[in-house]
C-alpha cells in the first residue's frame, strides 16, 4: 500500500490557471488510507456511516484522498482501534470511545456517559460548549485527533431473559454491557457485568451464561437475533442516552493532511454524523414492529431502578473525579454545561415533543 | 463581478501528477457567488450558519470557491431569496423556504409546518425518510436545487402584552407570525394575523399596533428587545417544532459545478447544519436566564388552546391537500413519516428524556 506525506501547501497565491504542477499536487495530493472500525460489516449503519464518510471525503477531492474502510478484526481487533491509530498502524479508524475507558474513564466523555447528554445536547457541546477542545487536548496524549462522526441516538436497555421489576432483581445478573462505566455502575447495585464481543453474545444468552445483554436498539439488535431467546425488551438504555462515534486520525498524519484536506475531511464527518443519526431514527421503527409482531415485550425501567442507578452513578463519577484529574479537567464543565441544556430543553424542546407524542395521530 | 461555468469534470483517469493544466482547471476551478440570505447581520446564529458555511467551502478549496455572503435587503430584498436564486441574480440564497408559502404551500414542508417534526424527525425524514427527493422535484419546478443547511430546534411561542389563557383570548389578537401557515391556522381561532418585517416589529408592538408577536427563541429574540414591551413568553412555539433552514442554489448553476465542488458544497451545508443548532442550544440558556432577569414572565399554553389549534391545524392540510396536489404528494408521506417516527420517539428518546429533565441537577 502506498502512502504519502504531504506538507500542507497554504492557499496564498495558489491560482488554478497559473501555478505549476507541484504545488498543485501539494493541495490536491493522491493519498490512500486504511480505516479501522469496530464493527461488523452487517450493522450497516454503525459501519454503514464509516463507509459513508469515505466515500463523500472520496467525492469531494475527485477520488484523490481514498480512505479504505475495515470491519473489525479484519486488520486490527475491534476494540483495539485507539491502539492502532496511536501507533499509526492505521491511519485512521472510527470507533466509540467508550471502549478505552479500561485506560482511562476519560474516554468516554467523547462517547457517551450514563445519565448524560442526549444527541442535540452532545452536538451543542461540542460544537459550542467547549466539549471537543477539551477532548482534543486529551487525545493528544495519545496521539490522536479525534473528530465527531457518527450518533446511535439514545439506545434501549438490553434484553432480559426474565421481568426487572425491582432493584433487588438486579443482584447477581449477568449482564452483558459494552460500557465499562455503565458496568461499574451496575456493579455497585449487585449485577455482574460482563465484557462478550458482538458475535458471542447470542449463544451465550441461549445457554442461559449470561441472564441479560444490551446491544443499541431495534434495528442492529435485531440482526443479532437477541429476541429469539430472551423476551423482555427494556427502555431507557440510560447509560447511553446518546453515542456519539467518533473518526481517530493518527496525529502525525492530521498534521501532514493539505489543510483543504482537513476541512473536507471534518465536513465529510459532520454529514456522516448526520447521515448515521438519521438511518437510525428511520429504520428502527420498522425493526421494532418486527419485533414485537416476533413476541417481544417492551418494559420501562421503574423509577426505582432508573433513581438507584442515577444515584449510583453519581456516586462513581465523584470517586472518578476525585482520583482522576483528567476526567474530572472535562467531567466538571460537561456537567455544568448539561445542567443548563436541561434548564433550556425544559422550556421548549420537552413541551413540544410531550405535546406531540400525547396525540394519537401525527 | 466575474462569474464562471464549467462543464463537470469526470474524475476517471484524472491523476494529479500526470494530468495537464487545463483538466486541473476543470476540478479545481475558481468560482465566486453570491449568496443572498432572508437574515440581517445581527443574527449571528442564521446569519452565522450562512456565512459559516462559505468559510467551510472556502476552507475545502483553498479559496477556490469563493461565495460571498449578503445579509437580506443587501442585494435582494430579505423574503424574495426565492425569485433571485431562480432567476440567476444571485447563484445561491440562504433562507426559509416557509417564506414562500404565499406561492405554494408545499414550500412550508421543506422548513417547518405547524405541530410537525422535530429537529431530529426532520433530519431524518430528509436524509433517509425520501423527504429530501420529493422537495427536490418540487424545487426543480423553480428552478432551484435545495441543500438542508441550519436549523433552529423548537421555536419559542413569542410575546404577548397580555396572558392568553383560553381559546377565547385568541379572537381579535393582533399577532405578528412568520409562517404563513400558521397564520391561516389561527385565523380559523381569530386571530388577526400581522405580517411585519424584523426591524419593523418592536415599534408597532410598543405603541400596541399589534398585540403579540413571535420570532425564534431566547437569544435571537433578546437582540430585539420585545421584553421591553410585552412581558409574557410562551411556550412552545407549535408552529415550529423545528425550523429547517435551506441553502437555495440556481439549479444551471448547480448542474455546472464539478461533481468535487457539489460535493462539497453538501458536506459544507451538513455541517453548518450542526454548527447552527448548536449555536441555537448552547447560546439560549444564557439568553433566557437574562430575560428572566429583566422581568420577562415564562407561561405555556394550556392544553385547551393546543388542541384547539392542532384541530384547526389538521382541518387546514385537509382543506390544503384537497386543493393542492403538489402539497398532497409530499405531505402525505411526511404525515406517514411523522406517524412513525412518533411510535419511535415514544419508546426511547422521550423516557431518556423526560426522566432526565425530571432531576434537578445532572
Amino acid at each position: 500500500m502506498k502512502r504519502r506525506t504531504f506538507i500542507a501547501a497554504g492557499a496564498a497565491g495558489v491560482v488554478a490557471t497559473s501555478v505549476a504542477a507541484p504545488a498543485i499536487a501539494q493541495s490536491q495530493p493522491e493519498i490512500k488510507w486504511r480505516l479501522a472500525t469496530s464493527w461488523p460489516k452487517s450493522l450497516d449503519t454503525i459501519y454503514g456511516g464509516a463507509e459513508y464518510l469515505a466515500k463523500r471525503v472520496a467525492a469531494a477531492t475527485d477520488n484523490k484522498f481514498q480512505i479504505r474502510v475495515f470491519a473489525g478484526g479484519e486488520i486490527v481487533p475491534a476494540l483495539q482501534v485507539l491502539d492502532a491509530v496511536q501507533n499509526n498502524t492505521v491511519e485512521m479508524g472510527h470507533t466509540a470511545s467508550y471502549y478505552y475507558v479500561g485506560m482511562d474513564m476519560t474516554f468516554g466523555l467523547d462517547c457517551t456517559i450514563p445519565f448524560g447528554m442526549n444527541a442535540r445536547q452532545q452536538n451543542a457541546w461540542m460544537t459550542h460548549g467547549g466539549g471537543l477542545d477539551l477532548l482534543r487536548n486529551f487525545f493528544k496524549e495519545y496521539n490522536v485527533y479525534n473528530i465527531p462522526a457518527g450518533n446511535t441516538g439514545a439506545q434501549m436497555g438490553g434484553w432480559y431473559r426474565k421481568e426487572i421489576k425491582t432493584v433487588d432483581d438486579l443482584k447477581g445478573l449477568k449482564f452483558r454491557i459494552g460500557s465499562g462505566m455503565a458496568g461499574a455502575i451496575l456493579a455497585k447495585l449487585g449485577v455482574v457485568p460482563q465484557t462478550i464481543a458482538g458475535g458471542d453474545i447470542y449463544p451465550a444468552l441461549e445457554k442461559g451464561t449470561i441472564d441479560a445483554t444490551e446491544w443499541v436498539g431495534p434495528y442492529d439488535d435485531e440482526k443479532l437475533g437477541f429476541y429469539k431467546v430472551a423476551k423482555y425488551y427494556y427502555t431507557p438504555g440510560w447509560w447511553e442516552g446518546q453515542a456519539q462515534l467518533s473518526a481517530y486520525v493518527n496525529l502525525g498524519q492530521w498534521e501532514s493532511l493539505p489543510q483543504n484536506y482537513k476541512a473536507i475531511l471534518t465536513s465529510a464527518s459532520a454529514e456522516a454524523q448526520s447521515w448515521m443519526i438519521g438511518k437510525y431514527d428511520t429504520d428502527n421503527v420498522a425493526a421494532l414492529r418486527r419485533l414485537i409482531a416476533n413476541g417481544t415485550q417492551l418494559r420501562a425501567f421503574s423509577k426505582e431502578i432508573l433513581d438507584a442507578c442515577y444515584n449510583a452513578a453519581q456516586e462513581f463519577y465523584a470517586e472518578t473525579a476525585a482520583k482522576n484529574s483528567k476526567f474530572k479537567t472535562v467531567y466538571e464543565p460537561w456537567k455544568k454545561f448539561l445542567e443548563d441544556e436541561h434548564q433550556w430543553f425544559r422550556v421548549v424542546e420537552q413541551q413540544f415533543d410531550n405535546y406531540m407524542l400525547s396525540r394519537k395521530g401525527a
